[in-house]
């Protein structure tokens, strides 16, 4: 399924930044890696695309033409990573995908205005589904549903930064934060498809609530793989994200479901100002005997059920549903 | 006019941020002074709204219902607003409007998400136009030129940003990017307005026109007022925007027509690190000799005459041209 819209996605991309005039445009290539930091065009690997995936089958599935959908393909991919280029600010993260973050690069101040030109850039090609060949309306209706999926995110990643510091923050506080934060634009992703695909309000929702259950299957990889991934694919370091503190599924479901002595300890070392090594080996010890890994694969797999289960009332070909469970299965095992 | 449209206004603003859930909208309903800093509302003065007003004008002056184009003023203040919480963040601005912004109370993290929420908001609330009365293409079509004036604003912010420690900025680089970063939101108000009220596309454009001319206006009684502004009343002191080394009208200006002694002292003097009292007061002393105050007025009304040049076509009531002629005369002589 990535393989068949790679080329088409890739295309639009690019496309849909193809603009001159300013230097903004040159940073944000670079960003897409597309560019180097001077502007000119490098071959590096590019991002996974899962939105515009997602939309794009969304589309075709129930029976929609997908260069219909393609703009809103695109606009998904760059508001991902407009949110990416400001998390990267907030988070003073200097490397991802193992290349320099724009602010890294080029300070925070244009790294914020860049950002800011991203989202915006991704509105403009929301605003092509017209000229795609959508009506008016369906168009202004794939507007709202990006406009509500993008607040969600927003007030999602808020909510994230509101749990700082923290130590009471349970698995239902973390599936709310992560179902805004992550799931709104995944949801959105199948949303928008299906509704520029086909105007049955049973089917949309169907893929809404299969794009809904995705967006737990995805971060709680993300999460297992921000504390055991591998540092040559992931571009991080094992247990980084429990360096950094983060209230992510592995230590939210470990202070949940540890013994009360092993819950103390990583309540008393999150408390600590920097981790060093062995404070993050304590907390991998305490998620070892809490059973965190094999939790957090059978929620996953619970969540990938229920995204299957949601598509059960659509009619679709036999090659579209292994499609689509292939691809979810992929989500819960990928390894970057 | 002002006055005419103000009750209307602040109350579909306070309508538009009304919303729960988050702390996030606390933040918003403060910077809008609306609030203090734990939600508990107040009396505090609020902006002037001149982009929602002149929208509403536009669309009553060519016989279009002021109501219609409400959910678009709104969308613009907020906007505007959403601007200026990242250029506090960007200018480590610690007050406006003589209280503290956001990322002074909440830090930058905070702040940054907090902008990104108030501008989805913006896009929200734009999309109220249908339910306001306005059919699908022509809200489509008012998104559009939203999407395009705010792209041109970030373009603008970004371009200001890259002048910034370079002394070679001329009069045409200041008005290229002035008419971008101040111009583009300005002139979309006008052009909103009057694109919600008639499908004449000479009307729309003559207001376009006219917005476009607005913009410098605005923008260089701004500058003005950032030199020679009473701190009172803007709360900046005399000089702020010299001490800041902002490349803004008047040094702009003085650079390109000062004698070369005092076009090099300036060039010298903006070359520092940081300046000191004295160096403001040569700067300021080399301006007067190059009668840079007299040169932004005579500039201001030429824009300004051209503006409500962009208007003969349109036929509108006498009282209409009259209020726009006075509105820009306005802006012309504010003090703030």
């Amino acid at each position: 399924m990535i393989d068949r819209y790679e080329e088409a996605i890739q295309g639009a991309l690019r496309q849909g930044l193809n603009r001159d005039g300013s230097f903004v445009y040159d940073m944000l290539r670079y960003y897409m890696g597309w560019a180097d930091e001077t502007g000119a065009p490098i071959h590096a690997t590019t991002g996974k695309a899962v939105r515009p995936t997602l939309c794009l089958f969304g589309c075709e599935a129930v029976g929609g033409v997908a260069s219909h959908a393609m703009p809103a393909a695109v606009a998904l991919e760059f508001i991902h990573n407009f949110s990416l280029v400001h998390d990267d600010i907030q988070d003073e993260d200097a490397t991802r995908r193992g290349r320099k973050t724009i602010w890294a690069v080029w300070g925070k101040r244009k790294a914020l205005a860049a950002g800011n030109v991203l989202r915006v850039v991704a509105d403009a090609s929301l605003q092509g589904l017209i000229e795609a060949g959508v009506d008016s309306e369906r168009a202004l209706a794939g507007v709202s549903l990006l406009t509500e999926a993008y607040l969600e995110m927003i007030e999602g990643q808020y909510l994230d930064m509101s749990f700082e510091g923290r130590h009471d923050i349970g698995m239902d506080d973390y599936r709310r934060m992560i179902s805004r934060k992550t799931g709104a634009l995944l949801r959105c992703s199948l949303n928008l498809g299906a509704a520029v695909g086909t105007e049955d309000p049973a089917t949309v929702s169907a893929f809404r609530e299969c794009g809904r259950a995705l967006g737990y299957v995805f971060q709680i990889r993300d999460d297992v793989l921000g504390v055991w991934g591998e540092e040559e694919v992931t571009g991080k370091p094992v247990g980084a994200d429990i360096r950094r503190k983060k209230n992510s599924y592995p230590v939210v479901c470990a202070m949940e479901s540890a013994e009360d002595e092993d819950g103390d300890a990583i309540s008393r070392i999150y408390g600590k100002r920097e981790l060093e090594d062995r404070d993050v080996d304590s907390v991998l010890d305490i998620m070892d005997r809490a059973g965190v890994r094999e939790r957090a694969s059978v929620e996953a797999g619970e969540w990938a059920d229920l995204a299957m289960q949601a598509l059960t009332p659509v009619e679709m070909s036999a090659d579209a549903k292994r499609e689509i469970e292939d691809f979810i299965h992929f989500l819960m095992v990928r390894d970057r």
